[in-house]
């Protein structure tokens, strides 16, 4: 006997751009979507039966349609819209999951309207609406930082295979995935609690002497837990982009960590989950 | 109270080619391979301890320490020789998972030394070892397919925001990642199964009618599922990479399914697991 | 005083896929296709003036347009139909460039309509028509090839900072971008030259020993002039992708050019074009 | 007979990431670096003789060993530095050309050791060395802009294949490329310089009301020439990322310029070359 499993289908990379000209400057919101549904969808796998397949360009349209009067907040906001649209639409439909990154544009100067892309980080959101309540995960993306020092990695074993010696100053340099879950079924001000959240996670960023990218982990993902009890856990995953300090010494020229390689592979990659453990957290 | 959840590190993007040159035409292995720990390593997160934490180069230098004598069959045996290897090395393992890319190479006529390299799909597996067994997932990334006829999506509910007319007759084009998950604790011909299935995904691909693109997954799967007794479940991940038929008609052109515009924003996504449903799955 | 120097505009990435379905198999041609136009274009810079400004949108619609009649054969031939109508519909046009990417579908078994895209190369050309004639180069891109031996580096000279050994027996990779011009204004059956300068060039390849990749460029792009007649030279832009010997000497392991990194940061770049030096080179 | 033609070789993708401790905040310069040799090396080709030819590997340790006393003011002066050592390394040098990316780091909050790299933009420098002297060309490259109004296009030709409106009222997005070459071997503060530049760039961009791209090059393009006597000329490459108004009438909702959906598929392409008229180019 052979059966459909886990499963979902939707659209993605649904590109909206929305302009606001009533505003001065105007407001530019530039976002990439992913909608996908789970449910009671294994006939149309098993009997190729679509009737209860919403289509994905009909997911597509959707998004654009509503989003004239509904994506006026933010995009949590907006991903609820989206999210419960879904699940009227379709009985089937027991998980609607709305994904949503937003790029973020800066006013040039003081023109009303002219601005460049921030490509230095990506504003997530993971909106997962069900019919016994919904979940909201928000998060930062593709945001690169760096330590110049504070930043150690000693007291490992060491076996047959370790050449790396142990140092006490390195450059730390990752690419933030971070994202966090905040308390089931609360609707608040996303954006205010994404902005103090995102500066928590700078400060404690910038603040702390690191031991290691785990130490790092725990350090701002417990700042962000205890700083901010909307939050119910924290997860990152960060890539270790390691820096070498170049060995010059064949060139009879000193390196007291002044001249460094940057490299990208390979990488180490350190992925945890902060939490509360007072609380059942909020991912399964 | 605060705490460390699930969390994993290791090493991402070793990059290694192994040469065999004894034989005739020379045998080019390329890899790309990431290792990544589970266990008992809360404290190095929430004290900095990295008594326990086996450093990442450390990894690095075992896989390329341990290709010469281990590389010389599957990618998931040497997978299996990794992973077992991690547990010995530290106590507080308990999941070693080695993820691995083969890059193929073909030889160019009939030269022993000289080859291009297949860009066309990624052979993967991922190697889980635990103290009590390990599992084996193996797969193909990267492999963009195309039906030209006998796909169609019809029957599809119809509400205010759609738009998309019901096709009999439409192009499916796909980016594949497809990954089959083996019974446990079984070492096999690895190679020899992997080309197996590989050979009936392609056979069942081109042979069936489509109704969707999940009815393709399920059509697909079963006929894996089904011809191989090895296999639990396969999972697949398949953006529907729409092909549109331009509209000439502007233009006095008729245009009857001949030219397409191949788009990739936005595309559909439809994600599913198929599975024998009267053994307990080897995923969690 | 300010002026317009050289300039162009077009539309780029352009994406035409045709399905002959009366072939057995169907014929798919997969082409990203850009078009750029030189001429009398000052005044619509210095004075806004669209008067002559051909729209980009209308260059996209036109390469949909003509595609069902007039991409027939070869990509060469269906670039030079859309360069004429350029000239034609622009009196300001003096120069019409068409590029395209052919990218490659391959049969699934004996299936008539199924097939898998062949992601190891790029067929390329470059059509350019102006009022006096036109050229036609043709090309590869994305193609990774490799010599397992019979690839040396020594004999270079040694400054200060030259640390790296000499080896008579070294892997070479390199992503070739290669593209060769065609006698002017001669149309052919650019398809079967195509196939046998690819053919020179993959066998050049294998047969040769390599003293550098500069050496390597010499003896292929020699072979392809000296083979092919229509051919007034070939240019090729060959990045030299590193895999170096890893040191297992730590670990008391032999590495006898068996274990290799592979790297693409950093990476020798050689660029250089062969040509014959009797006739005028097609090339500015 | 066959001969080699223009040829250059080098080293690219060399990652030079420089800490200066020193200072408060620790300045930090992170540079992609490419160098590329041509000369009188013909002979390294068709004899596969290398004595003349200084390997990549110690262009790379170089760049690396003069970061240290000489990479202490801006991007150019280093790349002169680079430059002029291989002009005097190898006799058979005749230019020594030296690309620089430039990526940049922004300090968090007041912290002296945290950054978040700046992904908005890149800093760009080709300098360009031979034995009668030196050119320098500056850019920016990856900053993308966007004018949310005053950007129409109009009184274009209609033919058969025209679809396009008409519109006085678009979104104008593009991904600047822009290079802009300064009086030949002339050394100055080409820190300062830049920065003056790139502030035209962004004023002339935000203050103008455009009749199409062309437009936008030729009137920021000729203030920047206008403000900086220092440049000769300024040429930019610019996609037309165009933003289309989503097409929301089926679903009975107005949409007067404010859905829009991005596109990078097909777009179009404006490059042109802005200089004075009175004096000659700094360009071939």
């Amino acid at each position: 006997m052979i059966e459909v499993g886990p499963n979902s289908y939707g659209k993605s990379a649904i590109r909206l751009v929305k302009v606001d000209r009533d505003q001065t400057p105007h407001r530019v919101r530039d976002l990439t979507i992913a909608i996908a549904l789970q449910g009671d969808f294994a006939s149309s796998y098993s009997e190729g039966d679509n009737t209860a397949v919403i289509a994905t360009d009909t997911m597509k349209n959707t998004a654009y349609a509503l989003g004239g009067e509904h994506l006026t907040s933010s995009i949590e906001a907006y991903g609820l819209v989206l999210g419960r649209h879904f699940l009227a639409e379709g009985r089937e439909v027991e998980l609607a999951q709305v994904s949503i990154e937003a790029h973020a544009w800066r006013q040039i100067g003081s023109a009303p309207d002219a601005f460049t892309r921030d490509g230095s980080e990506t504003r997530t959101a993971v909106v997962s609406v069900g019919r016994d309540g919904f979940r909201v995960e928000a998060g930062i993306a593709d945001l690169v930082v760096m330590k110049t020092t504070r930043s150690a990695f000693a007291g490992f074993p060491r076996d047959r295979f370790t050449t790396l010696p142990e140092t006490g100053d390195r450059i730390m340099a990752t690419k933030v995935t971070a994202s966090w879950g905040y308390t089931r079924d609360v609707e608040m001000d996303f954006d205010a609690v994404f902005d103090r959240v995102r500066s928590t996670f700078l400060t404690a960023f910038a603040d702390h002497d690191s031991a290691s990218v785990q130490h790092s982990i725990w350090v701002v993902g417990r700042a962000i837990v205890e700083a901010h009890p909307e939050v119910a856990e924290v997860t990152m995953s960060l890539p270790n982009l390691h820096h070498w300090t170049v060995d010059l010494s064949p060139f009879g020229i000193a390196n007291d960590r002044e001249i460094y390689v940057a490299t990208t592979e390979p990488h180490g990659l350190i992925e945890a989950t902060i939490r509360r453990s007072d609380v059942s957290s909020g991912k399964s």
